[in-house]
């Protein structure tokens, strides 16, 4: 559904996408980006201890000069490959530098797919050229189906506005589809605007945006090796971003709709997935002890089975809320809902709840869990998935 | 294989099952443990804060009282049912304290099953006459099987041992195939023995006979609302056990064996197990890092659904060990192991590894992934199972 529209075009970036071979011939898995100069980038990366060689690279060339390209193959994660990954990723972002012109330092690589495999340096470096050749502007669809994986469809989002009579465009996309629970950010996420913002107030907005996006969902609780999530400033539109204010507020709120949109759009193409849930923490004492509890529904088998199983079976809710390492829980003053079926109140089951009224609302394919806590002000929201034979299906036949 | 041999009497126990129609007609689901006057008990319960009212009901029970009988259902859990679920459990002691002579705060009530139905109080009372009538010593086998759920066959074993010419009995049983990640206790086990043990003594060893068996235990991360573990001591056999020393080491082994087979039968039928996975985490700064790890590596959805496809996809360890979330983790001094084979050594793969040695391993029924930190000298060690489609299909299926 967030496939309807095509994604917006962004001044200042080209997007070059080719078939290179890397695990799989005849499938779009090498994908360049070029930012025109000038271009301020923010990036956040995967907490994972294991992370790709990838990810420590990008992470050495972002501190040390203001990226040109973006450099990024599916079909091989380079993680778990020790010393000659890292000679690998920095030989890609060579090959690239010297064909464009431009600094190793100043191009980001990107990896996603299976771990502990050597990468294919020779193909990916002689699809660069190609790569090049086949730089557009309206290359967004293309690239968002060259980084694909497990992923069923391409993930894009736009915003567009216009401010002082210029317009401001924020457009992204993303991969991911299993190994989800994003740790600072997901698997792959490149966003890319035309305002004119200066780089702290873009890490700012990043930050801010992931919050409520990619880092408030989870498939499987398996953070990747390779998680990494870039926004581009181009500066283009000549639309400069103030520090604060109403003008701040509403580029951020684009930047964090997109953000949301892509995040949810992994959910919804989660392995496996039959439905997309919700699940609101309400009444808690902080944000964290919120998120605690959201995880641990969102992480138990078995309340993601009866989801699955479309089967109102509220009390394994009820058994992860228990479980989630809350002190002085009170359980009497715990209330649970499913969409606006109140099913627990006062920690048991609600005197007027009707098992036809969970099975009506558990047959929807969105649904919302609502746990209130009864112990203080603090909320959270994540979202997540069910689990199907199909994301067994997937995970015991593709090689991650 | 635990079932080869048949359990062997505890003097001072007898057991009497029957089906009393719980949940399902025709089904053993109601059994009674009898336990001679003298005995002392020691029991552990689960740390979920949604417990089961009969879990509230026997803590307080057996604060007060030294218990004589203990009183067991399936099919329904008696959890989520607020306080007309703790006024039916005390209903149920005290029936079978008027029928059997004792006080009601001599029995101890355990319930396992659905959670969130109201107990069928009825039935349960009206089963307890023909539990008493068929109240014998050699009723484990048949109370193995009264107690079972999603279970695929009945859990017991029996160590003994000669000591100053005196025989020394331990028998357990326990039921539990998902909703399995005890913190405390597994869902329900029973161990007897006719040893005479001081009360304080009794504790502690089952305290430590827990630490390495039901709680080093997964199928799914689900902490069950009922976990609880019973440790009787009839004294029947005329033997008393020593505070310390080598007879009390010999008793403690034991137990800790008996338990430790329980807990693994446990394992061997979690819910769609196909194979039994043993983690074990060397080298950790302390204990609670390594089981921190090996967790993670267990409850790991992708690193599961691989083991039940046979495919050596370590890949998937080395990113369950690296968002486990220890601090300074060098990666670079990481080594895995599937069984004999060194897959990863210092952080990458290991130059000699061959992916047909990893099919071979893969292949076993029973396996164990050895994580090697290289930051300390503390280990731990787990078991757990793979995830397969049944697990999804019995979950997709059952109400628990």
């Amino acid at each position: 559904m967030e496939n309807l529209t095509q994604p917006l075009m962004v001044a200042g970036i080209r997007l070059g996408t080719v078939c290179a071979g890397i695990k799989y011939p005849d499938r779009r898995d090498l994908v360049v980006i070029e930012a025109a100069a000038g271009t301020r980038v923010a990036a956040v990366f995967t907490r994972n201890a294991f992370r790709a060689a990838p990810v420590t690279v990008a992470r050495v060339h972002l501190a040390a000069a203001s990226p040109r390209y973006l450099l990024i193959n599916t079909g091989n994660a380079n993680a778990g490959t020790g010393r000659q990954g890292l000679a690998d990723a920095e030989a890609s972002c060579q090959t690239l530098a010297e064909l464009t012109g431009c600094t190793p330092l100043e191009v980001l690589p990107f990896s996603t797919g299976v771990i502990g495999e050597p990468l294919p340096l020779f193909r990916l470096m002689a699809g660069l050229p190609a790569a090049l050749a086949a730089l557009q502007a309206d290359g967004w669809e293309e690239a968002a189906h060259g980084i694909m994986t497990t992923d069923t469809r391409p993930k894009w989002a736009s915003r567009r506005q216009t401010r002082n009579g210029r317009e401001v465009t924020v457009t992204g996309m993303a991969k991911g589809a299993g190994m989800i629970r994003p740790d600072m950010a997901t698997m792959l996420a490149f966003i890319a605007t035309d305002a004119e913002v200066d780089q702290a107030l873009l890490r700012q907005v990043l930050t801010e945006a992931m919050a409520d996006s990619f880092n408030a969902i989870t498939v499987d609780g398996d953070t990747s090796t390779n998680d990494s999530c870039v926004l581009l400033a181009t500066g283009q539109s000549g639309a400069a971003i103030p520090a604060g204010g109403d003008e701040f507020e509403q580029f951020a709120g684009m930047v964090r709709e997109v953000c949301r949109d892509l995040a949810q759009a992994i959910i919804r193409d989660g392995e496996g997935a039959t439905k997309f849930i919700t699940v609101q923490v309400e009444g808690g004492r902080d944000v964290a002890e919120c998120r605690q509890v959201a995880y641990a529904i969102a992480h138990s088998p078995l309340v993601k089975t009866a989801f699955f199983a479309s089967d109102p079976n509220w009390g394994r809710i009820l058994a992860a809320v228990g479980r989630a390492g809350l002190n002085e829980l009170e359980i009497d003053r715990v209330a649970l809902h499913l969409d606006e079926v109140c099913i627990v109140r006062e920690g048991c089951r609600a005197a007027d709840y009707t098992e036809a009224q969970g099975q009506a609302v558990m047959a929807r394919p969105e649904i919302t869990i609502r746990v209130e806590l009864g112990r203080g002000e603090a909320t959270a929201r994540i979202w997540t998935t069910d689990l199907s034979f199909d994301y067994v299906r997937i995970n015991a036949e593709y090689r991650t």
